[in-house]
């Protein structure tokens, strides 16, 4: 039976993967990787030092895809995406198809396998597909929103409170109603700016755990600026961001 | 300069430390250790095998304190948990005095330690103490939520959608306005029995990452009453549980 084994490797700290992600990463004959053919980037030398560091002297294979573009000019956000997965699960069929009958395949996953990721719902779209066949592993990681409250030394909830997690869109719409605590994912368009909360707090992170990390946090509207140049600066600098953020409103209330 | 290390240890299998908390560990001169004075419960011992299995051979001292009692009958919750908190700073507080000048310490925290744990903000009441001094270090964990969500292969948000934790107790007050994706933690009384959700999917977990797990999933309706007769049978039999679930509204909902 063939294994495709989904591996959470932490935000971004080479060290932040687990002893069962470094067993499971000296498991896998073959190591699938979708890129855009661009020019190899940071994040990819990132997840060849944390190969280098982890796997072992055993040699593997790695299987490239042409990860598809998605459409950001379509109207509908849902729809684009859904799409983009249908595409890009075409690409992943292909891949699996070249792994041998008892072999196991790794995807690498930034943080966690369970947030705002997509190659989980893309395995099982291949699963179904007909004349599929798999076993799928996920091995957990340590996720972007922990590693950002580990980096603030603070914690998500307050006591017997609830958090929230959601992305700078649907922030844009509103604040989630019921919650005073709120975690920012995929935020292309800095929506804190433009947030009624006065009162709020802010805990901003980028690049967590890698050597340029930057962190920013107090009163929203004491450091929201900073936040906006940072983040601009550093996007311009480096060609890319992977960032997030914790906001808070009502910080004196316990 | 003295240090207090917050090290997440992952939600239960030993090899869900990352190799940053290996490290962690092996820095630490000291562990402190909270207990209710009880018998070694089997938590106590897979810490000590956690510390077995990675701490290597540098001898280390332990400092326990009793940790005092939550009032449990308290009408207002939140303050009960104050209360406690306070009462636990106080214990913590006379740990860590015992620390040499010099002296780098560790509190082991079961998952990570910015979801529905207390040693962070007990140590920031400590560190506000007039007199006190050191460092606080954070290790962010594999958190239960991301083991429950890999044990049961399956995503924590849809796409482009947000998600919340919550608790059982606010869980029994009202199904959060705006979301269909729920994690529920610290649900003792089978909260997701009561709810009003006939197409809801649970995905439920038990003791994850461990030699005990039980992992049980499916249509609300359909596997409740396993739910609940699971739950009551292993908490009866080893005499304690750590439990959480995702309650999934609307299942066909993209």
């Amino acid at each position: 039976m063939r294994t495709i084994m989904v591996i959470g490797i932490g935000a971004g700290d080479p060290d932040q993967v687990t002893v069962q992600a470094v067993k499971a990463l000296r498991r896998a004959d073959v190591f699938f990787v979708l890129d855009k053919g661009e020019v190899k980037g940071e994040l990819v030398e990132l997840r060849e030092e944390i190969l280098r560091r982890h796997r072992g002297d055993r040699a593997f294979r790695v299987l490239r895809g042409r990860d598809p573009e998605r459409d950001r000019q379509a109207g509908a956000y849902a729809e684009a995406v859904h799409d983009w997965r249908r595409r890009r699960a075409d690409v992943c069929a292909e891949l699996i198809d070249q792994l041998g009958p008892d072999e196991t395949g790794a995807f690498l996953v930034w943080g966690d396998p369970s947030l705002y990721d997509s190659t989980l719902p893309i395995l099982e779209d291949v699963l179904a597909r007909p004349g599929s066949s798999f076993t799928i592993e996920v091995i957990p990681g340590v996720s972007s929103v922990s590693a950002l409250a580990a980096r603030h030394r603070t914690v998500l909830n307050r006591v017997g409170r609830p958090f929230q997690v959601t992305t700078g869109r649907r922030l844009a719409e509103e604040w989630p109603d019921g919650v005073d605590d709120v975690v920012v994912m995929l935020d292309a368009h800095n929506t804190f700016t433009a947030l009624d909360a006065p009162d709020a707090e802010i805990f901003w992170g980028a690049y967590l755990g890698m050597p340029d990390e930057i962190l920013i946090s107090g009163p929203l509207p004491e450091v929201a600026d900073d936040i906006v140049s940072a983040r601009a600066e550093a996007r311009e600098r480096k060609g890319w961001i992977m960032d997030t953020y914790l906001i808070r409103r009502h910080p004196d209330t316990p």
